[in-house]
């Protein structure tokens, strides 16, 4: 591939460096003039605190808040990294950042957190949430993730964590437009997840929220079955929805007669033979990243019928990049106070959508498409 | 005065709900193609973040900690306005976010805490500090804000509370120079403080760590004395340096024979008789805001032969905002973990050295002088 030759990786050490980071600060107003001061700051700007102080609603519109988001990480699980802590993990907060303004508009903030214990991470965003008007929880490793979401939804502003939302809806937007191009229904489809991290049990409660009735879950051990008496009790409490035919085994097992594979876990994990198992005119989305679980080409060259990966030099780039700037742009414009099913549903929908002609080749929009962003927008408003 | 007729807050208002806060995120990079993406964001910055999990101090000069500081608050002693909480207290740290990249081009994310507890405040500050090269704290009440300050210290990046220091640096810079004015060696002088809270207390620390020998703070109730049974552990402490000749009662009894008068209280708590109860040329620093403890014209008819106040509209404003953004500028320059004394004390000394000529109606700079912040700047970081 033409973008392997390039050594990403050293130049961006070197922009980095010579940056200093990748986000600053703008006023929106200039204080030149003692007038300028008396209005920006005091004594004019006590009359703006006392009107909030009256009605605390006016935060957003009169502050920062209207615009303004934390992109808050503990650094327990980056990109495919892992517990790099938050030092480290700032590049890649502050690269969401520049996403956030570049495609969106919104105002996003890198936060890093130095200490990854549940209850304090809850703590210090319930601490910052006045000063925000959502939160995108980011990279922060599973099973921890989903009772700090959880705990975070009270908040009066929406709390959204990527990993396991923006993949959920950008994946259910490659899975709505390979079904159509391939003839499936999602109700009768046979899915087949690898990964039951905070993407993959994510993505599986949003593709049932659609319809989905089939979906069996392989973790690094094996299928999640009923016979497993190693799973954590959110894996565990899966079974209820998840393998129907109650199959055990590995990934082998688990892929014969599939219809839908759902990648989001590690490189090299799928086999040719594997994906020649499958159904006729599968659908093979592996996103493992930067190794997918099996090559596009040889995917293809088992059966497959459509294929994704999460890389950008691939076609079908199944990237929550799709999702995260026009879910938080259009819960700010509709003063939301939480992302619901209803809103991610209509996300996923209004991603699919703009594919105008679905083919193999082309199952999701282009994640630089400065469109995606305004649709996913005016989906999540509409059903906020 | 002519500002006065001028209705700041109302201006201030409509400012605020048409901008929706004050600042906003700028991109240093683009985002436009895929090459863009690939050194911004992934893959190429899995390199960036790798290379400070290699190294933390590399966060340093490969993120926005570079140039970037919190300004934290609990809103707990905001402005004059007293405790109005997290949400209204925003739109003042937004507005010092604002003075901070105008006059010294750091960065400053506000902050505004929902949780006024000593200790959940010092959590959440150690669990943000990754994320930062600083951290201003803004506008913590007395007591708390000490023990904060104090148990801050050893973050590995400067932790300074505005409310004490900024203001003791402030203060003592107009002190030098109307000492210089009116022939005062401040070994000598008799110092009288109203307010003993987190600028009274610094600044009287501060004073003395530059040389004075004699002061005496006065509280709401009363001159600080052995004869108080009311006064908290820091006030209390306060007594082993200050207050030398044991005297009690209120202000009247403070003020009579003294030299330097250094307002940081109430409105109007000053009167004529009492500044010409004074020394012969005797230095008012009135600054409560908005409302100063006596009117400058007020306090130089009863004898004052140097008068300041926090109001940009009278001469001699000592304000905190000459100090802030050149410490910071300094500090994040020098690389420094910690804004020592002798740090303090050279900010101070060098801007009181900007006044080529020091005069009664010029004993400081003038606040949106842009040179201000370089100067201390450079004060700041040779003495680092």
């Amino acid at each position: 591939m033409a973008t392997e030759s390039r050594d990403y990786g050293r130049e961006a050490v070197d922009r980095h460096r010579e940056t200093r980071g990748k986000v600053s600060i703008a006023p929106k107003i200039k204080v030149e003039t003692l007038d300028d001061l008396s209005i920006a700051y005091t004594p004019g700007v006590a009359t703006v605190c006392m009107t909030i102080a009256g009605d605390k609603s006016e935060s957003f519109q009169l502050t920062n808040r209207a615009n303004t988001i934390a992109v808050v990480t503990d650094g327990s699980a980056v990109l495919g990294l892992g517990n790099i802590g938050a030092e480290a993990a700032m590049p890649v907060m502050e690269g969401k950042s520049v996403l956030f303004k570049s495609l969106a508009g919104v105002d996003a903030i890198p936060i890093c957190l130095a200490n990854q214990s549940i209850d304090s991470i809850i703590e210090t965003v319930r601490n910052l949430a006045p000063s925000f008007g959502g939160i995108n929880l980011e990279d922060i490793a599973a099973p921890g993730c989903f009772a700090i979401e959880d705990a975070l939804q009270n908040l009066g502003i929406p709390v959204f964590h990527d990993d396991q939302h923006g993949t959920a809806i950008a994946v259910l937007a490659g899975v709505i437009n390979a079904c159509l191009v391939t003839g499936r229904k999602i109700q009768d489809a046979k899915f087949v997840f690898a990964g039951a991290g905070a993407g993959g049990i994510a993505s599986t409660k949003l593709l049932q929220d659609f319809g989905a009735t089939h979906v069996t879950l392989v973790d690094s051990t094996g299928i999640i079955s009923r016979d497993r008496t190693d799973l954590t009790p959110i894996k565990a409490s899966m079974l209820d929805s998840t393998n129907p035919d109650n199959i055990s085994g590995g990934m082998a097992e688990a892929l014969r007669g599939a219809d839908v594979f759902i990648g989001l876990a590690a490189a090299d994990t799928v086999s040719a033979e594997m994906v020649s198992s499958m159904a006729k005119d599968s659908v093979v989305f592996a996103m493992a990243n930067p190794i997918p679980e099996i090559w596009p080409d040889v995917a293809a060259a088992a059966g497959a019928a459509v294929v994704g990966t999460g890389r950008s030099d691939f076609p079908n780039q199944i990237n929550n990049s799709l999702v995260f700037p026009g879910v938080f742009r259009g819960a700010l414009d509709s003063h939301s106070t939480k992302i619901t099913t209803e809103m991610k549903l209509a996300a996923a929908e209004g991603l699919a959508a703009m594919v105008k002609e679905p083919t193999p080749g082309n199952v999701i929009p282009w994640s630089l498409d400065r469109e995606v962003a305004q649709t996913v927008a005016k989906a999540v408003a509409g059903a906020a």
